[in-house]
């Protein structure tokens, strides 16, 4: 009888080491074929010498996903390795609608990841303490009238916002458009707090608010946390507090 | 000279040690005192055999972060140990108040965990592929009326919406009120994700809708998660598309 392959869709975390679960390196060390970028592959490199590495770096997303089934389905362990968490934007969906496309009977077991959203937010101080929404800028495959909606919903809703692919070569206006969304809503002194690179190789942290947001450096390695009402700064630390102190 | 204390606020995840980061376990090493409940200290045991161990229990969030820092400044250095992410919904938010209210020197590092919402996501399989709202049901520091609000919010955006805290003794309505409220924007049949202690022992996961939901054990072990209009279920698994197979 053929063994019937399994798929761990793994997220690594912010891409510092460190920063992995366990269960992560388990399940790399537990594979017979690694896919992922050669970012990523680098920081695992000790556990996969003797493993087989595709190393997708050049292929769209869907193209490693048929990769990996297609190596899965041959009886193979195969993890496919990304950064944050698989979950959240990440390869997770693409992985379960593609063997659900294929009526592929392998399994897949989705390996949760700290988000690049927890991971900013632990440098910044305590941002995230209270009700927030995660909302990508990028347009590539969601209507940016979507998008504006539901800037301007989390905006009305006092939430705090944590904007995943701020601003890339290709996108450059979906940043400032966000922000007057937002403003309509906040005040200009709002709390703002962008991390480039969060928890990893290169990080730098930056307080700001929401008037001078856009004077600093955002790209596509940055994650930008608008605080709520309530947010503020102190000791170049950014809290929103949950009324324990009230 | 004295040395200046640390404070380490640690979130090891769900709960099971395989999901904790490699960073939480080298700061628990690292530590001379571990300030934490019983539960939580209990699957880190054979890392703090020679420490010095506060059993928080039966203390309130606030005392716990005192005596964390009353410890910190005696120039130790602690582990605050809780489950989750401690930078959602948790304890790092009031260690920091705490720190500044007192003008404490000690430092205070946030290590970050796995948060509930990522870790049922990855049982449930990809509910959040797309944008998101994290709202906490608990209206014991928060007003009812601004969490109801936030649902609306989230309920117009179409966010998928992750549920803290839905239900407990004390608290039955609130789970009853949000559903209503999101009934509002999406139709019965959206589907609805229900996880308890996810990813840790007795894990239990159910699919179900928008309109069934209440049908299902619903505790504060447990995490909801709403769908988005495009969120389906496929062969026990919810799946968020992000329009890669459009």
């Amino acid at each position: 009888m053929k063994n019937k392959g399994k798929i761990y869709v793994i997220g690594i975390g912010p891409g510092d080491r460190e920063q992995m679960s366990l269960m992560s390196l388990k399940a790399i060390k537990e594979s017979e074929v690694i896919v992922g970028y050669k970012t990523y592959i680098n920081i695992i490199e000790d556990l996969i010498k003797e493993k087989e590495i595709i190393n997708s770096g050049m292929k769209k997303e869907v193209e490693r996903c048929e990769i990996t089934i297609d190596e899965a389905e041959k009886g193979k362990i195969v993890s496919i390795v990304s950064s944050g968490d698989p979950g959240v934007y990440g390869m997770a969906g693409a992985v379960l609608e593609l063997v659900n496309k294929r009526n592929s009977d392998v399994e897949v077991e989705i390996v949760p990841g700290i988000t690049a959203a927890n991971a900013a937010a632990a440098s910044l101080g305590a941002p995230l303490m209270h009700d927030y929404a995660v909302i990508s800028l990028s347009d590539l495959l969601t209507d940016w009238e979507v998008i504006k909606k539901r800037i301007d919903c989390a905006a009305a809703g006092d939430f705090i916002i944590t904007l995943y692919n701020p601003k890339s070569k290709g996108r450059i206006t979906q940043i400032e458009d966000a922000r007057e969304i937002i403003m309509k809503y906040r005040k200009p002194s709002t709390t703002v707090g962008i991390v480039r690179n969060a928890k990893r190789e290169g990080e730098q942290v930056k307080i700001t608010n929401l008037e001078r947001m856009l004077e600093h450096n955002i790209d596509m390695f940055t994650i930008v946390i608008i605080g709520n009402s309530n947010t503020y700064e102190s000791n170049n630390m950014m809290i929103t507090p949950r009324g324990y102190f009230k």
